[in-house]
């Protein structure tokens, strides 16, 4: 078969016109595509809610590639360990119900799940300011090409609106902070030193709307709890991602 | 559970160093995690050869996840439909026999599958030289951090040895263009102007050993071959993937 | 009236990809908005071809804008007065039949002019290749964000057809040099020292199809042929880009 | 006719010192070259005072030369497409009534007009301080080449005087942010979150003197009175300059 | 005898695993490899305590090596003079009981020292943070590659426990720092202006334990008392050091 | 004892000036510190040469101090091991007869050795030209701050004088280099792919005047001679530094 | 004559060395090389006292190099005509009794004549900090190499004493600023927007002696008392000059 | 009496274009401030030629001001005493017939007698190109603003028309290099390594026409002629720029 350059060109922008149109007005904005943001993404969608991923970087999965000190493994505690299965995350079990996964697979797998799920991603995308009207409530979100930002361009954004906005951007929390630079209705602690057993057991605690419409997970949620930090460990992000998609669905 | 840190830390190097000490002697050592390389890392680990994919940055995917100009889609003409199938990436069919696929799936179910295969992921890893000894043939890597190079710092690399290398380093074609300049046996014509349909059909043929122990696939295989460039589809390095899988297996 | 946030955004998306499918099949693609591709754009689609204008910059004009030296001002010559009046601009006369304009409304008139003939402007973006097929013909332009290009990200290209292309990205005369490397068919042979009289004679003769499908105006034509540099005067590049207009008109 | 460059380079000197000479008592200084400050110095130099817009970059024209995510159109609402078709900019209509334009045309447009009516444009030039003496108004300002602040020199600014500064640099607000750090009298108090409606709705409202001498337009408006941010829609801001041209033209 | 490159591989791998395991639960971990860690670590070390100096860049020795502008001599005083004895580092007197040793030799003795009582010493290492569990201790150490840091890439770090950190970072106090940032419970004044004399007899009053599990010396022991920057020499380092050495043996 | 500062820096600046000028003309000037210009100088000057090392770095050492890949830990072969012991540098044994040593310790024994044997250091300084004079010797250097080249300030070098130097400057063959480019008399062929038994095998055989006065050692004598890559082992660079000192010895 | 290099190097070392060593305990050190610290310095050493100037770049001269916006003029007023004649620099005289001068010219002038009184140039140096003992007096320097801190280096400074310090600096008053931060014992307030007239005739008013020891001159004088900045004229800054030589001469 | 910014502003301007229109057709344009080329503009401006001197610096003086590896002394031989006298450069004697003298000052006094010869320096401006026309000779030089290059901003040169220029741009040979570049026809060989008595001896030699219309002088001169390296000594070039003044004043 002959194959025409300008016929793939119009192909992808066809289909990915058709995409973003559809994808304006949506259910679920999640803002940062690590564990946490994965997991929320995945379940919100499977669920039949519209949901997109919003990712600075070309590439989701955050800081979860490198493992720890780029020795690509993470470990998971017990509690979590049904989330390793759901996703189909192959693990070793360590001395102390530890269990060890490859971080590369582990993003890989969570991944795939949001695509079958339905989520679209939105990477090479950063968010520059939220909408609140006078309703009080974060109803949308201001976005840009990252690339832009990155060349110090002065290009104006575009906005999609979201009935629910996931902040899953990490310690930055940098929707809440938003937020609070914006209203100073909420306050962003920050996280406090690294104290892994009190941060893993409060991060599903911590992980709440903390601003009408506004919902934060993972690292984040510890953050603007002024929580301590997490240990080089997952199990908390992915049950923390859980509960940010349970809080969605009991509201929608 | 009470968590304990350097349980966690020793959970990570004991089960990274275990992981290590069994991939230091490979059967095959695939350079580059673009399409073509994880296509070709997951098919000849499938079939039960030691396989590491060395990345040099902190994820996978390579130029897919950006898809066409930050429009987050690839295409895939009807030659390689089967391989979206095989790997469970969904599609829709565009006019042209044309199929066009979210960029961000595409990287994430090759990367699943290549893992669920037993490829072993050293990313963050830069390839500084190539193991020739007497006998003429490439049967080994030399590796570092690519942090050290980025931060410009002085570290030695060390040293592991592949039965077969597979350079899957795109248009740069960095495995054979050091072979060319360490032994001048062989030689990297450079890409020439685009012509995607030239380029595809040729990919494959282009797929081959061009130094004992060295296999070129993708687009470093064109490359390599001085042939024009691929357009914005990703069909013929799927297809050279599988090829280069398939040159291996037929030697080791 | 309510503003809506999401129904703007649907409005931009909605009207540029409208505007942009009509423009993947080009007559006429014009790269680089300097004096000589602005006067070459208005001049081809005043007679109703489809023509885009790709201009890497944010801004179109090149380095019109900073007149000499930083002092906004333009010179031309007795020859190329009917051009001023055509677009026009205004000036004053100076001693010895100069005309002196302000840089700032001559990149503005030019622009204006072109947009009212349906020029299409593509800013922002980069040329990264030709597309030439069997035909031996330049036949496509495989174009990029610049953005992408400044932030360093690795992410593919798309393509756009075009009868003829022109060259007016200056002496770097880049559209040639990238056809010379991938051809070896023609030969760039750059400017040579400042030599105002001779240049300015010279650039209307030099404006000319250098390989097929591919004509070169402006500074970018003395460049290939290894002319005298331009003085700071414009007179010659806006009647060098009336030329290749005039070539395009009678050959489509 | 024989070309003699140190005519040209004479010709340029001299007639760019002549008109330098001219405006350097102003009745109006207009720093920041987007939408609001072109319409506002179009349309006092319109009316016969003399007018200088002083612009930190090489070019005029701002963010909207980029549109919305690099998608070059802007978007217009009824209350001002008078504007457009005063200023000669061609529309399309929308649902919604809505008017999206291309944001090429609109620079030029703007521009052009403003050439038209006569104001001086010194672009590359950055204001560095303003002149306020013992009558607390500000009556100057200090002015320098961009270039020199990028190249890190150490290099002394001249003083041109004004008798109104109208401050049309953005949500930035430089100059009021200028007066507030030196006379501490203002407060900027910066931008809020997105909400197109009542931004759109409150911009003319916030364009006043805020301090004597100085009057603030556009973004920088609604920046200092702390009210919401514009969403990618450029109607308030073309009304905005309308508005800063008729309070200067009350006051003169 | 046959040098194999992967054998090495293995037997610098797995020695440094075994060493690792060993070090991850510390006695003490000394934070900067300036005069006052060293010799810290080495007293510590040689009465039989695990001990790892952990040090950000290559090598060891931080402003040491660079002696006063450049010129690579050290000064001590008398009250010092018996350290230079016991590491063995050469010196002249000069006039007025100053002692000038060569800074090369005095990094080199003093590692050698190090190295001999069996620190182990954990370069190119840098601490993220620390770990303060419901005991309010600080009981270990958060590290990072600086390499990771440097090449700013997002990969999380590992923890090692200890049950004395000492913060001999210089005048940056960075642990402290962290401590202050973290928990509120103390304060780094930082230095105050040059006075030698003081600065000196001072130094080792200030090296105590500042929160508990933390002992600060040499210059970041002056910087969190608030104390006069100490002159261009060193005895008060190496008497620093020598007491931080002696608060732990006293605790341990 | 008051201290007072400017005594200090009194007794600095006499204590180097008094060295300095007693090592204006050397007996050797061994240029990089890395193991093998580290062994060469302390062997040279243990017999009595005068004896400079000049290092570009602020401490000398090298890529010694990294290990590999950052796991600080170097291999020796049988054949070197007496040079570790020599050095008092502890060692494990490995499968193999690989002894595996600290890379911290093997830097700070070995430059430790260096300055009792009475070798003046001069770190910070870059060596930016050769004196050959008609005799066709090199007979000096001529040196800068390192510290003005970073910086990209423009200050003129000194120079000294030496009967012998030794290339110490590891693959780039810094000195070798320079000779090549000014006299075109040698020619530096770069390394070829790592093959550590034989680059380790020739590397002492390699070793030698390759320009009258000028002595190569190391990886800048393998380097020189075209010969493969050294692997992850340091046997062979010391046993370079003790023939380069060897030669020396039999020609002064 | 024959030349030798050796010889040369040992005449420059010996030379500064012996100058240096003598101006190590000063009457005055003048901090910051622009009009008023060269003028400051030259009458302060044609009285006889012992003066350095110490200046971060490699040239003296400051911003007076660039005279307004890079045209090299400088502008002085009636009251300071008598200070060009005095150091011999010429001048034409523009209406309204201003005079202006070159700008290269004024510098070289005033530099020649602080040598020919005697005046000891410490270039590309930097004041890292001030010694302040129990006197509650600026009584040293603390100083290092500006390529030391240019190339991110970390080595220690070295100390001189002067019974005067002059801050000259500029308008960022580095001394008096850090002065401020170490002791709080002073404020400086900062500059104020422009206003020529009364900078002018306000800066000798503020050049003072504004702690024991520190005396503030030119731009400083404006900036630690909070008065208007000055315009691109330079009389002030030369009378500025004067007057401080003039507090010192009365003091000591 | 009242000051004024504007009237300032106005004398910068009025005076600059006065003397700079003057300066478009020179006698000679002189291009680098270092020693050679302020002894040639002194001497042909003292001589009643029209001459101007480039420099791209803010400050003349070039590499003169850092002396020795930063040490601000220079060395002059006795043959070039007398020059050192001529410009009343003070200086002392050392061993072996060497004059010392400060760096400082000999900038300073060089600048300044040029500056009373007459010479009209044009300083922070680069010559991008020179202008050659069918007569075969270097006619004028195209220069631009060195901001503009630093700032990589793309704007236009102007021109000046020389009758000689001279090439005192140190060992790059800028000029003359340009001249390769263009025309072929001469070549310019590059310095060998140091040897200072040879260099020394010929400079004076190689001073000369070597195009028609340009002289090079200093290391420039020594660069064509593929000399060896001057040592860290300023005779030759003082006397290298006397020459090159000889040379013109012959030819004028």
């Amino acid at each position: 078969m002959a194959l025409d350059e300008v016929t793939i060109t119009r192909a992808i922008l066809a289909e990915q016109l058709r995409i973003l149109m559809e994808h304006l007005e949506l259910d679920v904005g999640v803002v940062g595509g690590g564990p946490s943001g994965l997991v929320c993404a995945a379940l919100v969608a499977e669920r039949g809610k519209s949901c997109a991923l919003i990712e600075k970087k070309l590439s989701v999965g955050g800081g979860m590639w490198g493992g720890g000190m780029m020795f690509p493994r993470i470990v998971v505690q017990e509690e979590a360990r049904r989330l390793l299965e759901r996703f189909d995350i192959s693990y070793t079990e360590q001395a102390g119900n530890y269990f060890v996964a490859s971080s590369v697979e582990a993003v890989a797998k969570l991944t795939a799940a949001a695509c079958d799920a339905g989520v679209e991603f939105m990477n090479l995308t950063t968010v520059e300011d939220v909408v609140i009207k006078e309703s009080g409530r974060v109803s949308g979100l201001v976005i840009n090409w990252t690339a832009v930002e990155m060349a110090r361009l002065h290009v104006d954004p575009l906005t999609i609106s979201c009935r629910f906005t996931v902040d899953a951007t990490g310690h930055d929390a940098c929707i809440a902070s938003l937020v609070e630079r914006k209203t100073g209705a909420i306050r962003v602690k920050g996280e406090r030193s690294m104290w892994a057993e009190r941060a893993e057991s409060q991060v599903v605690h911590h992980t709440k709307e903390v601003y009408p419409g506004l919902i934060v997970t993972g690292m984040a949620a510890n953050a603007v709890a002024g929580e301590h930090r997490m240990g080089p460990i997952f199990g908390g992000m992915l049950l923390s991602g859980e509960k940010a998609a349970q809080l969605i669905l009991e509201r929608i």
